[in-house]
């Protein structure tokens, strides 16, 4: 009967895969590690380096490799010489041997809010994720700083967690997660918003290097350019946290319709 | 007189920026720029290496150079150390120093068509240039042999640009070209389509090194999950050229208006 019980809760107990691109090393994946061990089995993929703007990119010219780590204390936990949707991909298919029930990336040093979900390799990896039917959310704090507070972005991870846990936040779903910096004080809640339309004005600074070749590094500025109050941008200016459902059929259907051809 | 004309037709001349993710000395990239031509100034901004796979990745911990190549005649070309996307940035800050009039990115080699789209560094150049209002057209031809014959894949991209020019396709526009690899014979015109619902299927191949060291191959199989007949993988297989407008609006609109939080 015990032994019956206890294959039962075994069984009930979810496995979660945790990721980000800030690499594995990150204090922001050890932040969201602490909130994912209270929902179930944690393992984590991610990359041995940095991967920031990386975007939806895969590695197909060169190998991969995969190690284990020992940073998350118990939790199982490898780095991966690739890309945030390389580290979802050899998760599954080398490391899981199967898809697992959740996959959360992040927590993200720094803002992936409106436009920068493209750019976004944290966001990747969470959509390659769904794309394989896994429910997934990708977590970014609205501070870029590694000695960030990871706090408030805990408390908001763990609420989404628990949502979707629960099925309030529909399982075949795909969200992405915007924590604001401020006080826990001042905070007012998660609101559900859609992306707000904006862009980066680029400005690259040129720079000499000691043999006399110029080289630039890219620098920016973001511009939004929708002023609805049902948006990311505005949810996080107005102090509450953003969840954008998010999907990756890319047609623009308007388009499809009207153009004859 | 004689010099007002000549002054309005060089006005009147687009300008056209050509890049790709295969890198600059790829086929494909040589074959847009011989069609672009016909249509205005072209001036090519394009990686220095393949970059295929890169999605919509930017280059932010490292600065970026850009080298002039004599590659294409006549024709204005640099080679770019970073991703696509890095490309079309670059060359609207730093080379043309103003928007161009439109942006082609290809002809890559091999398909780009349904899921393909975000995992791609050619449809990503074009959509950062649409980000920045620049009517924009990613190419792909499903051949990826660089021996490819690109006969049908430049006529097909000469339809295309001829009617983005007239305004058939609208100019605030992304499009998604992917061209059969099919006899002309057998071609059966271009048709407007959605992005089908499709994955892939992985499935890594394992290796050990000479050291004795495990390393990972990314390899995969497409998988269609959609029987619509109004799609580009139907499109495709049926002899047609598919044309997907895109859009980059991510947001899940149904979820959006359903979440109660």
């Amino acid at each position: 009967m015990s032994k019956k019980k206890s294959t039962k809760t075994l069984a009930e107990k979810p496995t979660i895969l945790v990721t980000n691109d800030d690499g594995v090393t990150a204090p922001g994946i050890a932040a969201l590690v602490e909130v994912a061990k209270q929902f179930g089995r944690v393992v984590v993929v991610a990359p041995d380096a940095p991967q920031s703007g990386m975007g939806h990119a895969i590695t197909i010219g060169r190998p991969l490799r995969l190690h284990p780590v020992h940073l998350f204390g118990e939790v199982e936990a490898y780095q991966c010489s690739g890309t945030p949707v390389d580290c979802v991909k050899l998760a599954v298919d080398k490391v899981l041997h199967k898809k697992p029930d959740f996959c959360f990336s992040g927590i993200n040093h720094g803002s992936n809010c409106s436009i920068n979900i493209i750019y976004s390799g944290t966001m990747s990896a969470a959509m390659e994720a769904s794309i394989e039917n896994i429910p997934a959310v990708g977590f970014s704090f609205l501070d870029y700083s590694f000695e960030a507070d990871f706090s408030l972005s805990q408390q908001v991870a763990a609420e989404v967690m628990h949502a979707l846990i629960k099925g309030q936040l529909p399982k075949h779903g795909l969200y992405n997660v915007n924590i604001p910096n401020i006080s826990l004080k001042k905070y007012k809640g998660v609101k559900v918003c859609r992306q707000a339309k904006a862009k980066w004005k680029e400005s690259f600074v040129e720079r000499t290097d000691p043999h006399g070749k110029k080289y630039f590094w890219l620098t920016g500025e973001f511009q939004n350019q929708d002023k609805g109050k049902d948006t990311d941008v505005w949810a996080l200016s107005n102090h509450y946290a953003s969840v954008v459902p998010v999907q990756y059929d890319l047609t623009d259907y308007d388009l499809f319709k009207s153009i004859k051809f």
